[in-house]
């Protein structure tokens, strides 16, 4: 697989230092808490739509990207925006925009997507959780007669897990600049390497003609709520989390060449055994991920040839790594680096790939946008905590572009991307109360910018 | 997988201490080798067999047990062995014996047995080197009018690779009592669980009705050439291999579980990572390999799941050790059992499968059989080494029962179970001269045992 990498740019905040209007924030707060979220109804949505469209008898969810329960739930999700009154749009990438008026349309929507895909044995909860809350408050908007200032658009992007078309956070990437659309057209099933995403969004009807860009698909702003996936908010007794920065990441492909003969009879010395040779790595990994504080992980790994009696001479594993801080992060990658070229050299090895599909720089979220969360957990009365997301989703990018912030519901045992994850109806419904309050925040700030 | 053991018992060898008839094997040593096989029908034969039966674009064979190359292979032999007018017989395990009568046909024959079944990217000797050069000697002795006093029986050995059916050497095991034929039939096919090697036999028309026996189908004796797999005669120069004994084998299969869930945002110290504690099975048993002066090598190894955002949860791999020293061997045995439940106690796996699939102790071979091989290599003229089988051949389970002993043939850099397996025509017919002349002296002296 030759090498795409997406190297994010400095983020929004980073670029546009807007530093939070507290006094506003504070002013009309209790007029900002006064619409409710229906826990009952978002809690149906998650398992109704997971009924429909990929549970599994073991409790999970398996709706890979753009399979047909992709499909299902996707054509669900249009009907329901629909009947709201919608503006409902498809682009390129396959993502579905659907835009609830606001007072001035000429500015761009205040956003708030995630995914509706899963990983192969997933969750109800990682994605779902994101596009649903969406059409929750674009519902309550709607059913409470309030207009925004800015127009409210729900999103849900195409293939953030990379589950079945790697790499992840496609279309979101795509919409960012940072990834060519023709190439992410190209990338093909993990699991069948003819089927490329491109032919699956034509054949369930998800190749959209609008182009797939921040600058024909504007936003004002982005709002994400996801489980948190670890255990911090849990282990605090935290209600929510209100997420303001994202860790770095590097993501490598490699491949171990040695030589195959009979198992039973080669000296010990005579051996170029690739899976010995990558069992070293995948120590050297995980030691790397410990002794950082961070985290690295050797996840896909697939040996060669699989018989009985002979040596292993091909591997070829995926690793990831992640932390906080950059400097320690790109040690991590020039230490892997080193081990693996030493591995090679001692055990007559091959490296016959090494390649940097996906990195990011650590990152922070716009600080307007943190603040607004905040306001609005504390307004609220939820016990929050600030915290840095270990891994990335669609935010990562349209912080690239417009003011983006997170919220993190906790999750039982921190537990995610496994059928056992699971988050409370009141977890769900307090990130989502709080997404709610930052967004109408988020409005009067526009409304006060422009109106004013 | 059930636990399906195989132990070898003593020895023939060890049960029946006969010691080797110098001066008999001595006194008619030139007639002994006046026959002489054909260097280049053997090789052509070891060729023209692999091209149309299994011959692979780079130079190896793939004759997978009772695929559709080894059904035409069978066929052929069955063709060539019935013009030299051999009773020909087919038993369970579908195995092919071709007897050619001798003077005494009460006397159970000499035998002349390997397998024509390849591994799934093997070389072309391996296997078919010994049933040509049974073929061959057949050829000669029917060539030449010579009558042997027993008759001569060429056998091709059913699975012995087990490279598709699991455990290797399935039919000489059956004949030898180790291994219950009805359990034999239900192995199955690794890549698809849902074909046994029963069915196969049925499907290519090689399920014979005879029972596969040692009491229904004795012998006076085994030998067996091969080649050598290890680099041993060619490092010292040798023309040939009297291989003595075998050293002894622990074959396990193994399955650790741990728990599988986000990659990038669990807390190292929360992993129940499958994948890093096999990795460190892996090393362990290449380090007892090393520091033992034997083998051991980790060869089939599947992981799950595989995705890029996920943990391992779940390792199965098969691993093998050989020693010729049995102690030592079961020292080897016992270290890495307490390894694999350490590593499950530190990581916190658990260990789903741990079955001793397959077991022999270090083995000897007959004496007398290896004086006849020995007396063939000198009074022929070649340098010759005696030396251990590194792996399990057909003749293990042959010398349970009856006299055996076996040749190698030097092989290009000891390489095998690889499509660069190579064996100079000169070295095999170096071999199968070797072999010719033993059972030679083997047939006389069971005509002064008999006639006398």
């Amino acid at each position: 697989m030759a090498a795409v990498i997406f190297r994010s740019s400095l983020s929004f905040a980073a670029r546009k230092s807007l530093a939070p209007n507290v006094s506003v924030l504070q002013r009309r707060a209790s007029s900002f808490s006064a619409l409710k979220v229906s826990q009952d109804r978002l809690w149906d949505h998650i398992h109704s739509t997971c009924e429909m469209s990929g549970a599994t008898a073991d409790g999970g969810l398996r709706r890979l990207s753009c399979d047909d329960n992709d499909k299902k739930v996707r054509d669900w999700f249009a009907s329901e925006v629909k009947k709201l009154g919608c503006k409902y749009e498809v682009d390129a990438m396959g993502c579905q925009w659907a835009i609830l008026p606001g007072e001035n349309n000429k500015l761009p929507p205040i956003g708030i997507g995630s995914h509706l895909d899963s990983v192969q044995s997933g969750g109800k909860f990682d994605g779902p959780l994101g596009v649903l809350t969406g059409l929750e408050v674009a519902k309550v908007l709607k059913e409470s007669g309030k207009k925004t200032y800015a127009p409210i658009c729900v999103i849900n992007w195409t293939n953030e897990e990379g589950a079945r078309f790697p790499p992840a956070c496609m279309a979101s990437a795509v919409w960012a600049g940072e990834f060519d659309i023709n190439a992410a057209h190209k990338c093909t099933d993990t699991a069948d390497k003819k089927t490329t995403i491109g032919d699956e969004l034509k054949r369930i009807g998800y190749a959209g003609k609008k182009e797939c860009s921040y600058k024909v698909s504007p936003l004002s702003a982005h709002f994400e709520i996801h489980i948190e996936q670890g255990p911090r908010l849990e282990n605090e007794g935290k209600d929510v989390g209100i997420v303001d920065s994202v860790q770095g990441m590097h993501w490598f492909n490699a491949g171990l060449r040695g030589f195959t003969r009979h198992a039973d009879t080669t000296p010990m010395e005579l051996r170029r055994d690739a899976l010995a040779g990558a069992a070293k790595i995948v120590l050297e990994i995980q030691r790397l991920g410990r002794e950082t504080g961070g985290m690295a992980t050797v996840s896909l790994f697939k040996s060669q040839p699989q018989n009985f009696c002979n040596i292993p001479s091909a591997v070829d594993f995926s690793f990831s790594m992640q932390h906080p801080d950059k400097a320690t992060l790109d040690g991590m990658k020039q230490q892997v680096a080193s081990f693996v070229k030493k591995v090679a050299a001692d055990d007559g090895l091959e490296i016959a790939e090494y390649d940097n599909i996906w990195s990011y720089d650590p990152n922070t979220f716009d600080k307007e946008a943190v603040a607004c969360l905040e306001a609005s957990a504390k307004d609220l009365g939820y016990n929050y905590k600030k915290l840095i997301s270990h891994t990335a989703h669609d935010s990562l990018y349209t912080n690239m572009h417009v003011p983006t912030a997170m919220v993190f519901t906790p999750c039982r045992d921190g537990i995610s991307h496994n059928p056992l994850e699971y988050a409370s109806p009141e977890n769900c419904s307090v990130g989502a109360q709080t997404l709610l309050g930052a967004v109408l925040r988020y409005d009067d700030l526009l409304r006060k910018k422009h109106s004013g």
